[in-house]
């Protein structure tokens, strides 16, 4: 099969799977990613390994489980020796350029273990996650000399320290005082930047412009908005553009007789954004701008399209559109993310192959189940790089895109969290090793279990809205058992011989590149 | 508590721990050993974490199960971000010296990715498995540059290009033509070296010498010979010493109207060492060379402890004697090892603490269940390192060695295997991805699951020699389930997050040292 030239790999921050048009949001339109959907395939069953930033990002540049790639949380680092999209394409001698986000913590301390020093050369291709970076912008803080972002926003008059805080998430409220776009309370004031330069303009611009000086030469990209993640604030005109609209209903928070999950319900205790979000006036305030970053979003997605249909790149271009997690926007009690939720764990993912084989599948929506870790294989497969099947635990897409039988499909999904870091473990009491939590979810059933504490289970047939937690139902133990032996069996099928291919496993004694030979056989 | 000033941490090669006196052998005498075992603790409940060299002895030496260690057989390099017993030391400017074997497969994929050189330097550290290596051979082969022992031997009077293979473990037959100690035939025939001058009596050299030249500073010593293993044979006396002895009942082939595991058979089928062992008058002529090199192990054992004394060194260095796993000997039709019969997985385990404390215990019998994963921290603890509990995966047994009461300590131990590399799995007809197998093992119960076949289940009470396999059996399908949950369990609790240290964990977002600043928190 021909393998593709190019690839866009389209990555959205807390993009909620069902505040798209082409998903079926009634009031949003999205017609930029719908038009993508119609051209590819849109994936109507895709899960995140976690549903947060930093291991979920992790799992797509890996395509491996969170357990595997052990990177659990937003403050842990991914280790040197978990190899990314760039390390399998390096291999390749070709670069997968960055323009966004990627949320890797470096490793350093493996990175000193090694000797080596994370400014320069192999310590900044592990620093970077094996990104070729063209711009890195994680949100969230001063962006460092990795990012152009801070001194195009002062060459374009947004004058000062911390332009970023000062005027793209930051606002002059009423009275004109500063008003911070951190604070949900000021989510219906209008940026303080012109939408042209907002953090999605510039790096859809800085997408473009690679592209563009690209020319004919192969290329492969990572384009990864902040946004709609909070901080909750969007340049005119979209901060108002559904501030009067319908913004849906609010998921409750069970039903009265259920006792929350001890974990659900320090979430709701603990956290500020739980807190803050368990208020419906909050809610109404939030969605809005919410709906309005994605719409901005959608706008600068029509824009690089019609670059690369310009461009003629639609004809050798492989784009995959999708995001790292939810959010809950006050669904369940909840803000952000985190929990497992289908507002959370689902997300929308979109891939456009242009190879004629893809043709009969264009417009369609696959149901079967996918995760985030098929993302990678999918790519590698499409450029021709073999899938190194000993380290990735995620399936290529490709017989899926291109409506071949596929007989063996999984038929479940599963997520993890690390909730060690919350202040959700404080209030419970719990150690930093008593945190981690499995979600496996088949068609009908969601069970989390949490390690020391009972499950969750909910029968998603009945309560499609994951009102009624049966996890501690005694009528459904035997579900219970079953959700928990398919959990087993995939943490038992996780690869742990990565330090061999199978073709070397294959060959025996023969061929061993790793060997020291003077070892010799046993 | 004080700490030790030394360790002295022995290992011996595929020694079963029922073939020392003080493990009620009854004819093999082993003095020295059982001395040792007189002032300290016998372990009578030790496991491997592996019945094969290399996955075994990196549990040892990281601390960590297979799983998550990953050196999973032979062949599999230990990868360079798995942390040894000798990195942890060095983390505090001590060193761990190695007279003998390691059997670490240098990760040189893993070396040269982080562009470090194999030969040198933190690339020769890990090349080394983190060991500063006296003289390593881990035998099978030519020794290169990192043993003097070929050279030693040359100085000797054994001239020639491989003297370890043509005097060490070769003979002259009956006949005066060379007989190779690869060869089971030739078990019952004198090597052409001089007991002094054998791989077990250099080794031991070595280490009288290290220890001596370190005089009053304080050394960490890992002492590891390659013997009992195969090849068998053993020099004059010990070749002979056993010749006309008792050397014990065959454990048989299961009762007839059981069907062998399908692993098992395949074991025995395909496997050379399995199908001479299956012959009695082969396993007759094989043991009493084994028994001899165990005699020849104590002897040197008792010349080491001696000048241990006579350098008054028990006062102030912990003494660890064990065993990277056994050896099948012929018992259930097998040759070798790696299966999870008692003969392979039970090794003999005994620790001489020098402190006041142990006193209490001394010459006792501990009974409880210990794995090899707990040696690395015991010894950690011991010399005042804390040990890290986000990585390391064993218990350190200060309480058991100080007869302090524990309440909550283990009541099953685990051990896998990776047969991949095996005829076996040809036979088999199954992929490398598919050889995984794990054994949970109780007071009562060893349960031994194979990744897509049926399981082994062993009544020890009913059926100490584990001949009934009750893996198939209807009766026992609650046990299994029981057991399999244990399994399960124990996966989900393997250490995963460590990247951080559960410290760094408690202390939140503060004094992070292994995160990007400038990324700030999400």
């Amino acid at each position: 099969m021909q393998t593709v030239k190019n690839v866009l790999f389209i990555m959205s921050d807390q993009l909620r799977w069902d505040y798209l048009s082409c998903y079926g949001h009634p009031v949003l339109q999205t017609p930029n990613i719908d038009r993508l959907a119609a051209r590819g395939v849109r994936f109507d069953a895709a899960y995140v390994q976690s549903a947060v930033c930093v291991p979920s990002r992790m799992s797509y540049y890996t395509g491996r489980y969170v357990t595997s790639h052990g990177a659990s949380w937003n403050y842990v680092p991914l280790s040197i020796v978990q190899q990314t999209f760039g390390d399998f394409m390096a291999a390749r001698e070709r670069e997968v350029a960055l323009a966004g986000k990627t949320h890797v913590i470096p490793d350093y301390r493996g990175i000193e273990r090694v000797g080596l020093d994370p400014a320069t050369g192999q310590g900044a291709h592990f620093r970077r996650g094996g990104f070729v970076e063209l711009d890195r912008y994680d949100g969230h803080a001063v962006p460092g000399p990795e990012s152009g972002y801070a001194d195009y926003l002062r060459a374009n008059g947004y004058v000062g320290d911390d332009p970023w805080n000062q005027y793209v998430v930051g606002a002059l409220d009423e009275a004109g005082n500063f008003a911070s776009g951190w604070l949900l309370r000021n989510a219906h004031l209008p940026a303080r930047v012109a939408k042209e330069h907002s953090e999605t303009a510039y790096m859809t611009d800085c997408a473009i412009n690679y592209i563009g000086e690209k020319g004919e030469q192969p290329w492969i990209l990572h384009l990864s908005y902040i946004k709609p993640h909070w901080p909750m604030m969007a340049p005119d005109p979209y901060h108002a553009l559904y501030r009067d609209a319908d913004t849906g209903p609010i998921v409750g928070t069970a039903k009265p007789e259920h006792e929350p999950h001890p974990v659900l319900d320090a979430y709701r205790r603990a956290h500020e954004d739980c807190l803050s979000h368990s208020k419906e006036e909050v809610v109404r305030h939030v969605r809005p701008t919410y709906m309005g970053l994605v719409k901005e979003l959608d706008d600068q997605i029509g824009r690089l399209m019609a670059e690369l249909e310009r461009m003629d790149r639609l004809k050798d271009t492989m784009i995959v559109f999708c995001s790292d997690h939810g959010d809950f926007l006050g669904d369940h009690g909840l803000g952000e993310k985190e929990l497992f939720y289908e507002q959370a764990v689902r997300v929308p993912l979109i891939i456009y192959d242009p190879r004629a084989e893809a043709d009969a599948t264009r417009g369609t929506a696959e149901k079967r189940f996918v995760e985030s870790i098929d993302v990678l294989p999918t790519m590698l497969d499409a450029l021709g790089v073999p899938v190194p099947e000993h380290i990735i635990e995620g399936r290529a897409l490709t017989p899926l895109l291109h409506g071949a039988a596929v007989d063996d499909w999984r038929d479940c999904v599963f997520s993890e969290l690390d909730y060690s870091f919350r202040d959700a473990r404080r209030l419970l009491g719990r150690s930093p090793d008593e945190c981690h939590a499995w979600m496996v979810r088949t068609a009908r059933w969601k069970y989390v279990h949490y390690k020391g504490l009972r499950p969750q289970l909910f029968d998603l047939q009945a309560d499609p809205l994951e009102l009624e937690d049966l996890g501690a139902d005694a009528r459904y133990e035997q579900v219970r058992a079953e959700m928990h032996a398919r959990l087993a069996d995939w943490q038992l099928n996780l690869k742990w011989r990565t330090g061999i291919d199978n073709a070397s496993v294959e060959r025996g004694t023969e061929g061993w590149k790793n060997i020291d030979m003077k070892i010799g056989v046993w």
